[in-house]
């Protein structure tokens, strides 16, 4: 496996480089019958797409997504859904003398080492482009869930030193950073600016919560739900850490403190009056929120002077051109919304089978 | 699947509960001629072993492995090696009230949701001695990873607000908690004794370091080697958070700080200046150290009374009897280094048929 | 991977060797809540054990089963179930010159030229003892398939030039042979005692029918449930064809005799008036019967003199010793039955899906 | 799993139906410095096209390949390959009635039990088209293999009753049934004539070779070479039966007969004197040539009337229209070339790590 597919039944495979035709992706496993459009689609690549204001590449794509395969007559039936988005405004020249060396911070050298060459274009295969793929199966995948009443929403939780103070959703697509707080985003915004004026970058924490989740889907052991939410957002590049619930700072918590007490309430619901453990319990869900965050490294890709070295094994200086964001936090809100979405679902299509009455309800009285 | 394989090629597969008749592990794709013991085995068992001093449960277990298939004559044949611990001291009397209700903090409400009812006897199969299958795995992958140069190494950073100031290798293995600082490990060690004293528990963070590892290992996009790391620490029980190289602290870096330059030595060899990264770009090795970290939660079985439901749907207290670690840490240190080396194992033999220079070799040259 | 695992949901994972401690398998991703005894697996292995009549190897094996976990209180909790049947009567001396050379018509020159060298002892990982773990495994899968009503029968079609040519289900268990056609059963003997006689052996087809499967099982595509099922039998040691309905003998039908015509009955349910299909079409099964056969080699292993090389690539002429059946074909109808189920119970599970309808069924509506 | 992929690491995932937009693959784990271009790919396309000549259906396709992904400079860069093959004379209107019936010998009615509903224009993704996306990733495998000195032939072997007396490889391609005999496809061409005539269609046989396969390929147990081969096979549509070497004849061979001597030449190059196991031992290659073959069903689609029922659950007589081939034989002898260089492609890639030597070869002594 060269590892461009994610998931056990709801399973994505991508293809495609930052400077090739397209970048596209098949989603096989979507159970047949669910309405969907390419309109479904769209609105989550218009989410991430560049271009939309001044803290994003300059880089122009209308990042039209098309459907070709796996839809009729408006659902789904059950076949792969392959779906292309065509490449358009690709400055090759641009990124023409990064042939020749190895940028810091990306993965230049180590595709060099691991294929013995690369497609340097713009990143290749490892450029941000590869999100396209992600957020339009994602899409599906939350499709799908609110097909069950189950939500998900990511937003910007902080950037640099600059974190959220208060929580209003629907602030959240109202500020180009996708913070849930107006006062925060404007001083966001004042940091980045001034990393752009230094030709510099920053980074920031994305959260994804989760609501309406039901209880008892995930795996235990291996195929956790936290595991493989932790898979699924640190393949997104630039993430290098990753917490469900509380996360490190149960580290220094106590095991009375970060315990939660499991609680009946009058209408006989159940509930846990804390949730420290972020909706999941031994890899299972345990019907709370799901509450995960990402830690995304400032973009790699800065304009000011560095030292690397060339292929020639020689130590030199260069400066970056091309277009670059000076974060990659708030385009990433969608992406860490979509991976999340995708494991979701692929718990809970693998999860059907987890009790032989459930085998019995799909495959006996479904017939009757 | 149930999700208790983990792996393409570098495979395992665990099996039992605390209280069943052992814990078991099939580890498939080792490959043939690597001189394996079962004292190869014994000796990482040892250290995750309970009853070794006063901060680990109480419970006797000799924690013997039997290799019962997949060697001959010292060596590996290539084939399923087959290897079990059977269980000895089992207070299943100790469990019996657990039955009914559901202990914060613990998958005994969710194993329920998922299957209906659930083998309550010790945590059963989310119990911590599920572990030991992944250390009997692990020890394999540790072995052949040491016959390519590569060595693994975890320790115990930090317990509760104790975090180490220096690095002393040799000392890791002379203190219970496993810190490689020797006046963290007795700050640490009162800290504990603090916690039991109020029938409490308290969580830590756990780092290991991978030297040695050649560049070009791991896959781009979703088998990213960070990916498969990220899931593997938090597949085990308790792992809150995990981070890479600078983890959640590159949230509030620059590009230009965080970034690790390259550069070439007098005699030729590639290095980068800091490793910031963790010795991964883009998902690949670059041949830096690896750096990974694994926060974990309190136990959450702690003396004390606690607020919870039962199976009835009653409010109910609880104290929680049986025998308890006060932290996991320091035992969980051997669990977090045989993850790390099950993924590195996993990824090199993956890896090998990324480039059809290596495909040639192994096919072709090797028949001359 | 190195191949020892069968399943996407349904998933076993086999171990062992012939001349080993034991044989053994861990089954993932049954079920929870399907009743489950030791003596519901006993009764497969039984049918499959040495011994038992004069045309079987004369090694004395109770090949009596052990369940390690996974069930608890007589039922499959959802978590792995690890089974093993000991080794005990191992003649280990019988096979130490076939160490030496390799055999005709097995696995020890292929071994070698994959692993470098190999465990010699009985066959080692190719020994037909390996089956014990797919009918500990098909046992499971049987039972599961009972509980949705449907039954899997498997039977000796032919033997040698010796075809059944008349059908008493109730015969099956009566002869030494498996054939539900007591008069072929006889002339079959007389063949097989013959070729003892010679010091040779002879090959025959095993049959295996599918009742009341439902329809719209098994997948488009690569994962059609008859290549699911064409693999799980090829599988099997010694199987050199697989056919499923009238298999090859629809290369000389024409589409107008060979085409089933779907009828409706009185009562409105659904038949076709022919089964030339096996049971299935386009890989989805279709409420039909599944028939499936499976051609076997005659027992390469033959006390004939035979002509073959040593491993110091010297010509020599050898004679087999040990402890060999002169057919396979008997002993391999419950294997067949077991490899036929296990893709079923699969292929059910990974179907569940299919349709939304089915996911909203589950994990929706479940919990009201 | 939709089981729309196939393989370990050499790994194709296909897509498209026959009257959407086009037909596509992403092949992912194709080594990386294969030289790779589109004409690699339509070479092998052509030879399944249809119009070709009055055996074939008249639909005319052009089915020009794209790739969009995956090399660069004509090399592949280990990254996914994505081709796709756009439909173009699509006439839907030819299959408005179908929508209503369920076609005798097809998928209509299984995939209908299975997703609720179908797209029904041409058979959707049950059709024949779907082989396209086989034979484009079939075409890089086979392209690899050739870097490795092995090649793969297919060929028809038998086209109703009439069989090959006789065979000269250069004579495949000069007959429009891909026959390596003139005179057994000139009486073939016969037959083909009267069936469609009587508005009728045929079966056949085809056949396929492996030259220069190395010794030491497949897995042992489940992956086994042949297992693979045969589940490969029979997941093309039509395929009722699938034989290794001698195949079925085996079942009346004996011990002695059927087992192949080994030899060692006067050069020490190791053979053996016979090849009924068709060149595989134990699931694994034995260096000699690899022969199956895949018995194909006559084309379900015959324009004679015939009876079935329609969604209306009510008993009818059709006639069906539309462009089909009277035999799928001769334009399927391509796609089983390609199915079987798919397996061989795939295991000798997972078969790289079977021994620690070249573990050892590629990331230790590589790096020198």
């Amino acid at each position: 496996m060269a590892g461009s597919s994610f998931g056990t039944i709801f399973r994505l495979t991508t293809w495609g480089e930052s400077h090739g035709k397209g970048v596209g992706v098949v989603v096989d496993g979507v159970p047949a019958g669910l309405s969907l459009s390419e309109e479904d689609i769209q609105v989550y690549l218009d989410r991430r797409k560049p271009g939309q204001n001044r803290f994003t590449t300059k880089r122009k794509e209308s990042d039209t997504v098309q459907i070709l395969s796996g839809t009729f007559e408006g659902k789904t039936t059950g076949t792969p859904i392959s779906m292309v988005v065509w490449n358009e405004d690709q400055h090759s020249k641009d990124y023409s003398d990064i042939a020749s060396y190895y940028r810091p911070g990306h993965a230049d050298y180590t595709f060099d080492a691991k294929y013995g060459f690369r497609d340097y274009r713009g990143g290749g295969r490892s450029s941000g482009r590869e999100t396209i793929a992600r957020v339009a199966a994602g899409a599906i995948a939350l499709k799908m869930l609110s097909e069950l009443g189950i939500t998900v929403s990511a937003y910007t939780r902080s950037i640099g030193d600059v974190e959220i103070q208060s929580f209003d959703a629907a602030e959240i697509a109202n500020n180009a950073l996708n913070m849930p707080d107006a006062e925060a985003a404007e001083k966001a915004s004042g940091l980045l600016t001034k990393a752009m004026a230094e030709k510099n970058s920053v980074g920031g924490v994305v959260e994804c919560v989760v609501h309406h989740m039901p209880a008892g889907v995930g795996d235990p052991v291996f195929e956790k739900l936290d595991a493989n939410l932790a898979k699924a957002l640190v393949s997104i590049g630039a993430v290098k850490g990753v917490e469900i619930g509380d996360g490190f700072s149960v580290c220094t918590a106590t095991g009375l403190t970060n315990n939660d007490a499991f609680h009946v309430n009058a209408d006989g619901s159940i509930v846990k009056l804390t949730n420290h453990a972020g909706g999941i319990l031994g890899g299972i869900s345990d019907g709370s929120d799901i509450v995960v965050r990402a830690g995304f490294k400032p973009t790699p890709s800065v304009a000011a002077s560095q030292q690397t070295i060339n292929k020639d094994g020689e130590n030199i200086a260069i400066e970056i051109k091309g277009r670059h964001d000076p974060i990659v936090v708030a385009r990433a809100v969608v992406v860490v919304e979509c991976m999340t979405a995708l494991v979701l679902a692929d718990a809970l299509l693998v999860g059907m089978s987890a009790k032989l009455d459930n085998v019995k309800k799909v495959w006996a009285l479904d017939e009757k």
